[in-house]
């Protein structure tokens, strides 16, 4: 019918209008075809190499956070995250060691020759931050904190954007558009789950915004698979569904004994797991940076 | 069978485990029985009578500001609310007037004899706002910005914390006790809908939690009609909703042309709607503050 | 920009056959502009005054329905809810007594002069169910049970109608649509609560749906407060809320003994809650059927 | 400290129970350790091998089923989908060809040597579906529909049972323990995404939902990458992360001119997409039955 025929123009127009209008942002591949690599060291994140971040939620003491080190720079990889500044549900949990816990990472990594990437809440940190992070993770409750956004975006620091918890990939897109808008280009996108009504997970894995964000953004894209899951016995087939979905890393959480974490208990691995963890991966992917 | 009967036991300890930690807390009813009242000026919020929190959902200009407020005035309602920093998805958006747009409020407000209500978004800016503002709103992108809720729990400005739109009930609560454990007792939290699968309206209203959050707390609960339906037509029955399921108050959104509002143009009311808004409210609740 | 008032026109052009869609279908109140009243006996549904619908979850025994139904006669209501063909999770849970069930429900409703609500899951069902029940029950899990709609349909018994638990409200009209589309127009539209994240609450009550439904067809629009609350405490705000809403009505269980009932525990409430129940709302709404 | 001990000892004796109850089930692979493999023909789903199950979303015509199964047979594959009876959210959509549609698959599947996978809506449906379907299809929408799931029960044809679009994995389990309890022990299970707020997907493909059906369950799982997607240009990453998270197969949805089908054109891949899609799999799992 006509009135149908009518509806399919308008609707092809709007979505085309819509197209154009996202086609235009700085974080689009219409707007820049070829992948952006972000090169921290010698780590080439959106390189073409799969890349995994690991390392434990909090940084709670050296002892522990060397522990970790050491295992990931036993399997050449050359990243470690771990959280200092803690966003916690309750004001009464543990919040994390703070500066002193930057000063850790910092000087582990540095033992291992690897590279650290740990969160930031609130603009006021960023100073001290740059000072011991080559990464900077925003993290999934900050990541329409627009005034954390632009002032990441003034610096030239890579920056890890999680997806917040219940946002659309397009309002991800608009975040990492804020830090490119504002200056840095160095941003790198992590999907680590949505808030749904299943409870057999801590969140959804979105595996879905993964070819979706490669194919409309330039931008690499990494999954963190302990935050989706939020218990280990999954870890690794979502690693490897990560990976075969076309994302350029994936980020998980170790500590070398889960039980006494001060955050996180449920979902971290243990060293030995993470070995196995890496072993059984690489027969997924044959190499990791 | 025994075991169904040790399940009762364990499942009700648990669930007494879990309510004596909710009972410590300072935002807790169990612990306060009495209801908190927010004094502002001459309005108290949470005393029973309930607030109509009116105003545009930005500061445009000194003229649409002063025709909003002095329909307020006209109605003897004694808050407006109007956005000076303003979050948005993208950053080609209106990001408000900010410091400007707080001065215009303040000098409208007080030609009125108004009380102002704004949201800010970092804690860099609440030096600057508690000059203009009466009550600093906390909007739902923001309820975890854990720093910015431990500034403002260092003041004695009212806070307004708006649940966000992702967060559970206990976690809104625990982003109150941030505030109160930081030693501002004055918070009013804001229910605005929650996002679900169902696109009719902006948010799902969650109206379960008006009646949970007063049981549970102590604290003033006022729901937020403009942003939960994101639409027009059903403010009136919505807010009519909250008040009957105890609500000590209604958010809305009120604009002179909302045709041209420079955000939120669907949502927003011109003052002839409000004005019945209030005439039909009336019925349901004879007072308002 | 001319490319924004394109798109505005184009948007516009879509929302308007969108609309004219929906305006041409049988539940439309644009089609029927005056409500809808189903008559069961003496009881109108939809007629300006609300029902309170009463029952036990599910019908256990001839002394459990006849206790509710006394309770119910008592009040002067005209209506009994209970469940006789149970939808239930597990096959091992107790999936009531079925044709038994119905039958004690017509002779105990027959006693106090009620009318029978009870919910029917499959078409093979429904000769027997017509026998014994004025109201037939499509339950939320059936919501999209397109043959049972369409059996239904070909009735003139008065079908009440739940959303299902991640039902749109569009599909809500559509489901509707099914039963007045194949000749059966005493269709009762019930909000339930749908499926979210929250867990406070079993469901949460999309209380918008009430003015939303109502707005956009003639049919006349329930809320069970009991499925959508999943507990006891909060039942009588929500009913407040449903019918300052614009409710036709309130679906609620009542059980003489909830610890013991054989479904849905957590939610019934006993009979002098029930007796409380009434008497507050009385308070709110002035009569019931 | 005592309390949190006492809280950490309750938590697991609850999960002990739980556990224990699901372990009893009879999908409970705590039951019966080693996979079930559903043998139809000489494809065997949950051997070891995947299975790729296209076809059509609705049977047109011969012409069109036929153009299809040519291809699948093609490529090798043993198993054709397509719709007899389909649900659609309006009355007035297609609603498929129904028993005429099933001798349409029948016939064309006997030409290729292929078997039939269909679904159906309706225990009256049943007897007549049984000698043209080779796998009973039981959708999303009647997960739930447990008049049905106990007639399939009684049956011994295999079920292909999908996920409902807001069912938990636990009631996703329970749906299947339906319908092994009857009986029928030839269940298949699928993953074909749940319904959230993310609207650039149909809806969300679950893809943990995999791993913790493996692991929990003995049956076959599959994914149905259509309709997790609803949008062509991801099938093949998400099929691919299916193969990864360990699925026995994946479900897609072959048109031959998607965009004149009848029912779920935006999703549906032509013949070429198809071939291209059969390709590019074999290089991330090099065999398909």
């Amino acid at each position: 019918t006509i009135r149908a025929l009518f509806k399919q123009i308008f609707a092809a127009s709007l979505k085309l209008q819509q197209k154009q209008h996202e086609d235009a942002l700085l974080v689009s591949r219409a707007r820049k075809p070829e992948d952006t690599v972000v090169a921290v060291g010698s780590v080439r994140i959106g390189g073409g190499t799969p890349v995994i971040i690991a390392g434990p939620c909090s940084v709670e003491s050296e002892a522990q956070t060397d522990a970790v080190a050491r295992v990931i720079a036993e399997h050449g990889l050359g990243l470690i995250r771990g959280g200092a500044f803690k966003p916690r549900t309750s004001p009464y949990d543990f919040q994390g060691l703070g500066v002193e816990g930057l000063k850790i990472l910092r000087e582990v990594a540095d033992r291992y020759g690897l590279k650290v990437v740990s969160e930031i809440m609130t603009p006021g940190d960023l100073d001290v931050a740059v000072r011991y992070v080559d990464i900077i993770q925003i993290g999934a409750r900050n990541m329409q904190n627009f005034a954390l956004l632009k002032e990441v975006g003034a610096l030239s620091t890579p920056v890890l954007l999680k997806r917040g918890m219940a946002a659309t990939i397009e309002e991800f897109k608009f975040a990492a558009e804020y830090i490119l808008s504002h200056g840095n280009p160095n941003v790198i996108l992590t999907e680590r789950g949505i808030r749904t009504y299943e409870k057999a997970t801590r969140n959804t894995l979105d595996i879905s915004a993964v070819p979706i964000l490669k194919q409309e953004t330039h931008l690499p894209v990494l999954v963190d698979v302990s935050h989706a899951a939020g218990r280990r016995d999954i870890l690794l087939p979502l690693a490897k569904a990560a990976l075969a979905a076309g994302a350029d890393g994936v980020m998980i959480e170790v500590h070398p004994d889960p039980s006494v974490a001060l955050s996180d208990a449920q979902q971290q691995i243990d060293l030995d797991t993470f070995r196995r963890f890496m072993a059984e991966l690489k027969t997924a992917a044959p190499a990791f940076v």
